[in-house]
């Protein structure tokens, strides 16, 4: 706390799928008025949520990149990912509860929702019972992935359902059989088990892959016809509902 | 379409939850400097979309209420709902299709986002091949549910599914049963029967109960403590996903 007594915010504010029109009127001001912007972003790349955001920012801003140690150089179910990973977090919590406590407001810049898959979740577990956090949710990744389609996802009783491409390939298959309609994220390198996952549970030829949804480079092409490419980090797969119409 | 030649766009705008500060940048610009708006309500009530909007709009806009001829006299089931449903839908897209053709853009005020159990989404598919038509996603009503139950909703590998509490009990306690995360949209008065089949599932004791999310009526409980109060249309059940997490 600083000596005043006064402690700052942590704002987790989401960003949104990437087009920075479709940044909610809170996340922009509060943008345009930060003296403290935290972002994570893999070693030596600039970073999405940063990216997001240029020219938005005021001139003397502080800016604090949190830079990933590990991301796919260790298997996700390696002990030793969780443990870099958990040391990561507890360090750069201590540098914003720090910051927080000299009295500065930091503004955390999240990609789509902060509080759907999304790494800040790991900052405010750490952070919410020592200083003040907000949250300021935002239009997810999959809803400008199925705008981007054309085509409503979920219709009358439809059941959505989200899953990893990072999940088991069994449950995959047994969700996907059940849901009406789907959306699947992580995709990435998982794509081909994705594919194959919804061969077996019968939606392959009503699936589409969406690579970067409102972004510049985004695109849109049904699963079956996207070939063997590989897709960006940002992509999305989805089969939509078909539920009651009138 | 106009002497001109020149045909209108139809845009379907997602609003977000309820605060306003939660719209788009995007959707606060189309609002500003919209000529022509136009809105589902039950005839009778000023509507939420509309109410949302206030103060936004240019004092000359044209408004365009649209009058649900019935919501809840008639049973889901019954085909004369869906008859009665179908007409209506009809004649209002003729009425936008007119306006468009005539030269006008028409913006569609749409509670949360557009393509997500919204009604625009019975517009869309009977103009989207007529005329322009362009949907701007938005931050949905569940973002800023669990948003403010203070708890993110997915973790790691977490499934999450989205149901509606209008759907056949049975198939409700399976999907609860098999998801990590779990969301219950059009809770309404069919919370007796959601409270009911999330106790079957066994995850009673972890529901949360949102009314008005992001709006001035925002009310958050754990639902075994909700009581036997009726609550509002703008409710949601959420149960959040306990994965994975360094
Ligand atoms: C760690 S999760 C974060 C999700 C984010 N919090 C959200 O609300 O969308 C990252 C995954 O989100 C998906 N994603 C997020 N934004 C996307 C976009 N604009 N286009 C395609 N996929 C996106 C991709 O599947 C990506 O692998
Ligand atoms: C016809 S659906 C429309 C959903 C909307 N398109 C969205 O993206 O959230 C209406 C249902 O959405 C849920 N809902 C939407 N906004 C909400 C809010 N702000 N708070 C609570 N529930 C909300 C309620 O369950 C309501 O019955």
């Amino acid at each position: 706390m600083s000596a005043q007594g006064t402690c700052g915010t942590v704002y987790g504010v989401g960003l949104g799928p990437g087009d920075p029109e479709l940044m909610s009127v809170r996340a922009d001001r509060l943008l345009r008025a930060a003296t403290h912007v935290a972002y994570f972003r893999k070693a030596g790349n600039a970073g999405r949520a940063r990216t997001t955001v240029t020219g938005m920012l005021p001139a003397d801003v502080t800016e604090i990149p949190m830079d990933y140690p590990v991301t796919i150089e260790i298997p996700l179910d390696d002990p030793a990912y969780a443990a870099s990973l958990s040391g990561f977090y507890a360090q750069v919590a201590g540098c914003l509860r720090d910051l927080a406590r000299g009295g500065a407001d930091v503004v955390v810049l999240c990609e789509g929702d902060p509080f759907f898959y999304g790494s800040f979740m790991h900052l405010y577990t750490r952070l919410k019972d020592d200083v003040p956090v907000q949250v300021v949710p935002a239009i997810t990744g999959m809803s400008a992935a199925w705008t981007a389609t054309g085509i409503p996802i979920t219709w009358g009783d439809d059941v959505l359902s989200v899953l990893t491409g990072t999940m088991p390939q069994a449950d995959m298959v047994r969700h996907m059989t059940a849901a009406d309609a789907l959306v699947v994220m992580k995709v990435g390198r998982n794509l081909p088990r994705v594919r194959d996952a919804l061969a077996q549970a019968g939606k392959l030829d009503r699936a589409w892959l969406v690579e970067c949804a409102s972004m510049d480079a985004q695109r849109v092409v049904p699963l079956a016809q996207a070939g063997d490419r590989t897709v960006p980090y940002f992509s999305i797969v989805m089969v939509h509902g078909q539920g009651r119409r009138p």
